[in-house]
């Protein structure tokens, strides 16, 4: 599954007919311009999704569709075509050609353009189910699962403190698509939502312009902004045992359609950064947790160094999201920066897309949350307007297979 | 003006005392994950601004502000602090001390560290006043310049088909961070936003995840959300005569102060992208007049092939902008794609951030958009939501100069 672009994209191109010159002059240029580390693909099947543990990307699309079909047979044939798509976009290839139907130029193309002659660039297309889609809001079992419906997909509480717009939060379905180059992960999900038309219609979807989390040791952590170095202590890829206790759903925790799947959180949050701004240091470290230049815990002196949660401020972020006072549970964390234009009071509109994958979220996010919820002193920093919860089942095998076919095959 | 990153930012953070151990875990892990072809730096100071000819950057934050103050030496004091925290972020340091002033930490930092260890990024950042600087809504001449407005800033006229957002439109000042790493230039903005607190408020603010345009012969041509390939026929940096004839005010042109500058135009254009994915590969290529895989203009065979705009159909938008159509006006075009989430109607809210620079808006913007708005078949599938025009001074000095130096000071 690791085409290189140049026998992908680019060869699309010529098979569609377009011009015996296309080729040639797609392939000059563009290498000169585009090619570099982000010339790799990952790998699109596999036993879990892609995207969960893949060593966290630099760029993120994010996605949550309504079903707007009854039909079960239409979101049975969606996915699967959906799935063809993501196998093609992860290569570095079109999601069809973009020649159009059997290179009929009076059909509508089966790619939208803008990633052509663009590598792959680790493109990962994550997909999640939402609470309902198994029974939508009057209670409904449109597609005849509601019997499946994991007992770790329940409601999440309300936390004191969200302001959620319900038009921003939950979904029938998310897709997470993540790359390198912004541009591949925009491809990626327009022409999923392409596909998609009359079946599913974009109900909200967010942009991460910057990751905030290492999901590798191999990964340097990034800054989320507040400015300081997030995600440190988070789960990393290479933990194999930690991943099977805190992350991928195993065979006793049912429903069988789940195991070696992640529920993933997602929670748009509104840093009030302009407050942040006039705050001291020592009081923005104080809050933290941590010194802003090094990362290390408050006291220490290198970022790896243990936190020892009892010497940290009682109201700081990192002695509250501690294992140590949340039972041990521990998160995947995958966020982004965000900042979407400005807020009309003469602010920027910015913060941070706050994604977590997860075991079961009643034992992980739910209690920390409800924590932080209570004392964390960055709150009054904070605006939680979006809340998303999403079930994403296991990897999809090479062969027609598609996100849940286990589910609803 | 081009020091190497770990010369400044790393540099930074030791100076301002954080911690020893500070500087050194910074470099180790950040070089590996950043370090890359962006690794450079733009110089700032010069002849003309950075960021217009300056090879178009992967990314864009781009800002217009309000002047709240009615003070004169408070808005030069502001400009003046700009430039110096803009000569700062371009060469890849902080925008001051992140340990605060004289190393206080009781003081908020002087920079707000989110791209503290990222490289420069080449990021460029470019400046303009708007009309409503010399005379706001009510004619107000807050700041004894108004009989120093350029005629070439004049109101532009109202295009049939526009449905402007105000709130969206306009602004006295405008700042343009273009980088190769969106942190880089979202934290430049943020960090002038800052140090204009009380000054000036964000009007309107837009990101562009990927150029639209290139703006030297090395660049290879990208491609709009049409999945065309935008700007072809740009005008380059290596044009010199041409840039004197169609970007760069000169003298005899008048205000003095503007010699050496050039005036942007920017318009946020919505693409109805779901409508234009339903039409046919050969109703895009007619509206556009080019290829979509190789980008040559229709019946020509490659990108550079020399259009004959007589041989294109006539409401095409390569036809219609076309020199010989518009008494040989051109543009320097520098835009961006954008996607801003979802419109709340089940669609994406996607498309391009238009800017383009120029010597005289009434000689090349205006007559080639009247062109366009009257027979662009594009037109379908576009909504121009924001409208702004500035004029953008000459460089900046080295020696504690600032932008409009000679218009304020």
């Amino acid at each position: 599954m690791s085409f290189s672009w140049n026998v992908s994209r680019r060869r699309a191109i010529g098979l569609a007919g377009i011009g015996v010159v296309g080729a040639a002059s797609v392939g000059a240029g563009v290498v000169q311009a585009f090619a570099s580390e982000t010339d790799n693909s990952v790998a699109f099947a596999g036993e879990h999704q892609a995207g969960i543990v893949t060593p966290a990307q630099d760029r993120l699309h994010f996605v949550a569709f309504d079903v707007i079909t009854k039909d079960r047979a239409r979101l049975i044939s969606l996915l699967r075509d959906w799935a063809a798509a993501a196998a093609r976009m992860t290569a570095g290839r079109d999601a069809g050609e973009i020649g159009a139907v059997n290179g009929v130029p009076e059909a509508p193309p089966d790619d939208t353009g803008e990633a052509l002659g663009l590598p792959p660039a680790n493109l990962t297309i994550t997909v999640g189910f939402g609470r309902t889609l198994f029974r939508d809001a009057d209670g409904k079992d449109r597609f005849g699962i509601a019997a499946q419906l994991p007992p770790a997909l329940d409601e999440l509480p309300h936390f004191p403190g969200d302001v959620l717009d319900a038009a921003l939060s939950g979904g029938d379905l998310c897709v997470q698509a993540c790359a390198d180059d912004p541009q591949v992960a925009v491809h990626a999900i327009r022409n999923l939502a392409r596909i998609g038309m009359g079946v599913v219609s974009v109900r909200w979807s967010q942009l991460g312009f910057g990751r905030t989390s290492s999901t590798s040791t191999a990964q340097a952590t990034p800054r989320n902004l507040f400015g300081f170095k997030d995600g440190t202590a988070n789960l990393k890829l290479e933990e194999t045992s930690l991943l099977k206790e805190h992350l991928w759903v195993q065979p006793q925790d049912g429903p069988a359609w789940m195991t070696g799947g992640a529920y993933l959180v997602t929670r748009k949050i509104r840093m009030i950064i302009e407050t942040w701004d006039r705050s001291s240091l020592a009081e923005q470290e104080s809050i933290v947790g941590r010194h802003k230049g090094t990362g290390a815990p408050l006291g220490r002196t290198a970022e790896f160094d243990e936190p020892d949660p009892a010497a940290l401020p009682e109201g700081s972020h990192v002695r509250l999201a501690h294992p140590s006072l949340n039972g041990g549970a521990r998160l995947l964390r995958r966020g982004y920066n965000f900042v979407d234009g400005s807020d009309g009071l003469g602010r920027l509109d910015a913060g941070l897309f706050f994604m977590a994958y997860q075991r079961d979220p009643r034992k992980q996010f739910v209690p920390i949350q409800r924590n932080l919820a209570r004392h964390d002193e960055m709150n009054e920093y904070l605006k939680a307007v979006s809340l998303g919860l999403f079930a994403c089942p296991p990897g999809v095998s090479d062969a027609g297979d598609f996100w849940g076919s286990a589910l609803l095959a």
